[in-house]
């Protein structure tokens, strides 16, 4: 098989000397891939030109729609994934991570897009800026798609996931990517990229791909591309020092393997359940896709007392759990390495260690798989490695053997673990295994700084945890110094890598005209009662103004009494005199809310279908029997759902009284009917 | 006069060879300056160990308020610091923007972590993320301090303000910093530093301060160091690839010069506000610290038809208005460049742009300043260019002359002049002056990519306008591409960059213990009311139930009366039923949240002194008549006021039905007082 790169929308197959990939299980050739002769240059101004444009041209919404396509079509798919996936050493189970995990991830963003980006082409970050004492110039910020190519280099590890989250970021954020996988698993991916321009969801341009290598690729990458990396910290500093990502500051985002650690609690002594837990999770994380994750669990870091029956119990679950073999066969849990050149590797970094650590379990030159020729595929047995004194500068938090090994080493206080934990110089992840809050919470605070995700597990929550070694579409994943300094997923926060965020300035009737949204001091349109007007009609700005009703002590004793609501605010004159922010008895905040509500409403049928929510409700000025108070709802944000018939409307309401102060402001939200 | 650095609490003169400053006016000499010669990794080691332990240990309100304090105390000297600006080349206007303006960023500063953070040592970030079916697994970021130092390398143009502006958000993180001023003017930057450790408010090894050149110190930065620099993109694009920034994932972040736009709109033809405003703008940009500010306009896109009259227009106001000479003279609003080789540059780099562009006004070669020596101060008059053809890749796009030059170029449409603000390859600001909001629009929504700050000027906001060129301690400064990529201030969006954001996960209760939020699926604490607890004596997790109480159709209809809130869903059976989100007449929402004060409301004087808002109200599921109500109240978070006697508490509310259905969920906010 020879695997393509798609170019300009076509399938192609680059020039060059080709290389033969290995199955690393069998080492039996499983595809030919191509080293180069793509136009790269073209490739990027094909996404500038096509993608970029076409992409934009969508909302949020709609693009969030189509992440969601996306995944349902790539599901039907997953069998062929499955069978493939065996090539790359990988187990069923390993294969869930990469292929329903990546598609899982796509679900996610579609969720997330939907719920929490709005349903069009800039997203307002944060609250106006007031820049102004008159209020006749204000400040805004918004965070607009990049106009540049997401450019995609990946691990060898997660061939579908490892594509699928990033794209789902970059897609949702409208900009279009090139992906170039790692050559040792590119066939896996170059399959699902397949079904995925087999699908047609995509526009064109949206999505390049390269097999093979790079070329001249990052020469042509301007100021408003993004470069993202993933795999060894060496071919990553490389990158980042890349001529054009340098002179035109091109976001280049890493995320390399690192030395996680797990730590487990001194109240988690064997017959715990944390106990229990712990050595049940690093079992798992070290036989995981072979040890081959950048998250895995390298350092173990336990009480002195129980470093030998942790290593006890580990041997023990290993002897009894972990079955090395072909990945394929039933009951295997340990697949292979992903060749044979990635275990010679990982036995030259296990001597590494071994310089200050010795190795309590495994070998590292030797196993039997079952079903599978120990020679010809890439078998390792798990290693289990102790080092006594961890100290600053030891192998054992500079080297990484990316495989099924892990180190244990002792610790003597919680700040000592966490002194360990930062031993890493910066980690991807991070757990605590204790039900002692304040143990957790001392190594937490202690070493958050150097972690981009830290778990605590405990018998509460271990049944539902995702676990050590899973990156969460939800959470931010990546990490500080050594880890790359990366920032990826977390939900709409990883979308925000895709796009520019800008300070806009100007006036409230400019900004709400370039925005969308109705900003404090723009103009009002009174007319129609806005609660007249169906979603399509309804304009920014379109207000009701209503009142004034005058508050009188029978008004608050009668709400008082049929709410039940009795607080010595609003009944006993002198007790609210005395407290600090009132000169005598006040009218209760929900009835100034409820008040202006009987004053802005539309009573009969019309558009306005339902008020879901408030939002930034503020009481500013106390209301006082004798007030009068006044309301004015102004339409302040729309956002359409599509297909439903109906859309969200944000409106801005101010209640002031008879000297025009500002009583209560926030924002009311309602369902509002489309046009039929 | 000798300039000192302050190293490890101590005031020292380094080594090497020394350097003589001149003063940019007259030629004479102001200070010496050395080379190097300092313990550069001890500096490090000492902001490490001994500032940022001591920084941290303050709370977010804490170290605002010692940014207020230390802003008030550099006020009391504004006079000495403008004594000394004038030799920088300044008039009193420049140095205005430079020492009022940094002052100004710390009480900025101050409100905004006072306003925005909370009183504690961690920013939570964002909402929970549920992470398991069964809500016993759920996730949360935070921002925590990083543990390094933030080393600034400043240009020579802002020697207050370029210390302060970065200071205030890395000091609010609790980080501490070293800062490198510029060399040429670097005695104004030892001033104020100097009254700084006098005043004794900042904590041992918070603040180092470095005269003279960085020495080794960058190859001793780590993961939790961030390295700033400010000045001329060539020196910065060696930075972002030092071998220990790059080895490490330093974060970096770098503002440069950029070729900033400034666009006329089509309606802003003479005789309207506008034009009159952009010229009057432009010449105020071009003379504004002569020309020597990263934000400065370079690009002046003007309609085609309008080139000549703004040529003329801007001629004839620099002519009316501009007065160069030496700075300290009343009067004068042009003063120096910072050097004589400063003027040399920018006489080279404007033969650069006279390939593609005439000269139309001034000569870079001769000048008459009044009250000063033409000869020995570096003057310069201002320069305007003109572009006919302003093409991809003319030099008017990638030239910048860093003084009082500004080129006039044409563009035909908006999408037009978007493009050519493109151009510039990503600029810290632009502006809009028109009156036109489709016009603006189509610019602003156009360009924002390329751009760290956008703004529109028109008639209605220009006499609040900051202007162009000054940024705004609340708004984003930096820009993408050629401006560095860089972003700073923008509020607490600066103070994050000194922060790392890590997703935690785990359980409820443990999530809980460690952020000091209440989680929802946390354990909840029944007993005494809360709100008969004082701020001291209540606890997270503090908890009251209440109810149940049953709703009926005529306290719906009461309700409906009493406030005037008819709305048909809740007084017609039939309308109500026909709407797509109830099964017939429901509660008013407002109801439901003024009965659920009613039930858990504890009546009494206590410490409880007021409610003075609601966040995030959604209604859920609608309440019928016959539905009965109960309310659970927790206490979710606390934060002091510092020495007010009282703090905020934020209560998580929850109202369900008989079904256990939740009908309402919001925080409660409210004022507590501390125990006497």
């Amino acid at each position: 098989m020879k695997l393509h790169s798609y170019v300009q929308g076509q399938w192609q197959f680059g020039g060059g000397e080709s290389t033969t990939l290995r199955s690393a299980v069998t080492g039996e050739s499983v595809a030919e891939i191509a080293r180069g002769g793509l136009d790269y240059a073209g490739m990027l101004a094909y996404a500038r030109d096509t993608g970029g444009p076409n992409l934009r041209a969508r909302t949020f919404h709609q693009r969030a729609i189509m992440l969601k396509e996306l995944a349902k079509h790539l599901s039907q798919h997953k069998d062929e994934f499955y069978a493939l996936s065996t090539e790359t050493g990988a187990t069923r189970t390993d294969s869930m991570v990469d292929i329903d995990g990546g598609i899982g991830t796509l679900f996610a963003y579609s969720g997330k897009g939907r719920r929490e980006l709005p349903n069009g082409h800039a997203v307002i970050d944060g609250d106006m800026e007031p820049l102004s004492r008159g209020g006749s110039f204000i400040g805004q910020h918004v965070w607009v798609p990049l106009e540049g190519v997401a450019v995609h280099i990946n691990a060898f590890n997660f061939p579908c996931w490892g594509m699928l989250e990033k794209l789902a970021a970059n897609l949702l954020a409208g900009m279009p990517a090139i992906i170039k996988p790692a050559s040792q698993t590119a066939y896996l991916t170059e399959l699902m990229f397949r079904r995925m321009i087999e699908s047609e969801l995509l526009p064109a341009g949206a999505v390049q791909l390269i097999c093979g290598g790079v070329g001249d690729l990052l020469d042509h990458v301007t100021g408003q591309d993004v470069v993202t990396f993933t795999g060894s910290a060496e071919t990553g500093r490389k990158l980042r020092c890349h001529p054009a990502i340098v002179n035109n500051a091109t976001r280049f985002s890493m995320e390399a393997d690192s030395l996680n650690c797990s730590i487990l609690g001194p109240d988690a002594v064997p017959g715990t359940p944390e106990f229990d837990l712990y050595i049940k999770e690093v079992v798992r994380e070290m036989t995981v896709k072979a040890g081959q994750k950048c998250t895995a669990i390298r350092r173990l870091m336990v009480p002195e007392s129980l470093v030998a029956p942790v290593i006890d119990a580990l041997s023990k679950r290993i002897e009894e759990k972990v079955v090395l073999g072909h990945p394929g066969d039933e009951g295997v849990t340990l697949g292979a390495l992903s060749s044979l050149d990635q275990r010679q590797e990982v036995r030259d970094r296990v001597r590494d260690l071994l310089d200050t650590a010795e190795l309590v379990y495994g070998n590292p030159d030797e196993c039997d798989p079952r079903g599978a020729d120990g020679d010809a595929g890439a078998f390792m047995s798990p290693l289990i490695l102790h080092c006594a004194s961890p100290v600053a500068g030891s192998p054992v938090h500079d080297v990484e053997a990316f495989g099924p090994v892990s180190t244990v080493m002792p610790y003597k206080s919680a700040a000592d673990a966490a002194n360990l934990a930062r031993l890493g110089q910066g980690s991807l992840v991070g757990s605590v295994f204790t039900a002692d809050p304040e143990f957790a919470r001392e190594v937490v605070m202690g070493s958050a700084s150097h972690h981009g995700r830290l778990l605590v597990v405990d018998r509460t929550c271990a049944k539902e945890s995702t676990g050590h070694g899973s990156p969460m579409p939800t959470l931010v994943h990546g990490g500080p110094g050594r880890a790359g300094g990366g920032e990826e997923l977390g939900g709409v926060r990883g979308v925000f890598h895709y796009m520019q965020r800008t300070a806009l300035q100007g006036s409230p009737d400019m900004l709400s005209a370039i925005t969308g949204r109705w900003m404090p001091g723009a103009s009002r349109r009174e007319g129609e009662h806005p609660f007249r007007k169906d979603f399509d009609s309804l304009r920014i700005g379109d207000t009701v103004k209503a009142g004034p009703r005058a508050i009188t002590i029978e008004d608050i004793e009668h709400f008082a009494e049929f709410t039940g609501d009795t607080f010595y605010a609003h009944m006993d004159e002198e007790a609210a005199k005395a407290n600090p922010f009132f000169d005598g008895r006040v009218a209760h905040g929900y009835y100034i809310v409820s008040l202006a509500a009987g004053l802005f409403v539309a009573p009969e049928p019309g558009p306005v279908l339902a008020n879901y929510g408030v939002d930034n409700l503020r009481f500013m000025t106390p209301a006082y029997p004798g007030d009068e108070l006044s309301v004015t709802l102004t339409c302040k944000e729309k956002n359409l759902r599509e297909g439903a018939g109906y859309g969200e409307v944000r409106w801005d309401t101010v209640v002031t009284n008879q000297d025009n102060e500002s009583v209560a402001q926030y924002d009311v939200l309602t369902m509002v009917a489309t046009a039929a």
